[in-house]
């Protein structure tokens, strides 16, 4: 896809995870966007806010997007690196492609999705990087909670 | 792990999985046992219940179980072989071993999960079979909206 599009859409998930921040969370956000362009559903994680460990970023966009009959054309975009968890998620479901704001601060399975056939976008963004660097730092025993370490 | 001990566990996501027929849902249950053999979380599957498809049974247990510091030595047990979805929850998170109720009529993970270090022992459980068969036999189209084909 048109990496000025990805950042747009990327944006969204940028929108989440500032709000995830401001609500004392973990600073990640995901959007889904349909094969038209739509958002389907978007979310942020929610350990903190909800004490629900099962919403990551991308789960939440999933969840939120509700009950769909096809993933086909369907676009996962998440401000971090998917975990194992969503990146099962995005196997599962047929989700097609993924953006990715950052793979500095964390990495888990982009490169298993990619080499089953999920197109990768990374895009490397400071903001995105600056979020999780800062969050990692400041709460390192959270962050391995969510990431089960 | 003995497998008296884990039919005894796999009642508790039998009796989800029950209770999903009876709410005319996808039956199928889990429960998340920790290392000392108690259950820190049980749940089902609630496509149909919650309009919710993030809630594979196996994440609705890991949900229902709040948050934990650490998931060495817990056990999630399944009345199914665990989708991609589940399976890398399994990963992500550090749980030890899978019971699974049948790999039978569905099979996602397992195998990449045992590759991974986890302990995985099928069951083969005629109950769980049926309540599959049958199910996907009269729902053929919900059950393939729940795994994404």
């Amino acid at each position: 896809m048109e990496r000025q599009l990805a950042r747009q859409w990327l944006a969204t998930a940028v929108e989440e995870a500032r709000a995830g921040v401001a609500e004392g969370g973990i600073p990640i956000g995901a959007a889904l966007y349909g094969a038209d362009g739509e958002v389907l559903g978007r979310g942020r994680n929610r350990r903190v806010q909800d004490g629900d460990p099962s919403l990551h970023a991308e789960t939440a966009a999933f969840r939120n997007a509700g009950r769909q009959r096809s993933y086909r054309g369907t676009t996962m975009v998440t401000t971090l690196s998917p975990c194992w968890y969503c990146s099962g998620l995005v196997r599962q479901f047929g989700i097609s492609r993924v953006v990715v704001g950052e793979d500095e601060t964390f990495q888990g399975g982009q490169e298993w999705l990619a080499r089953h056939g999920v197109e990768i976008v990374v895009l490397g963004d400071p903001e995105c990087v600056a979020m999780m660097k800062l969050f990692t730092a400041a709460n390192p025993e959270l962050w391995n909670e969510d990431i089960g370490v």
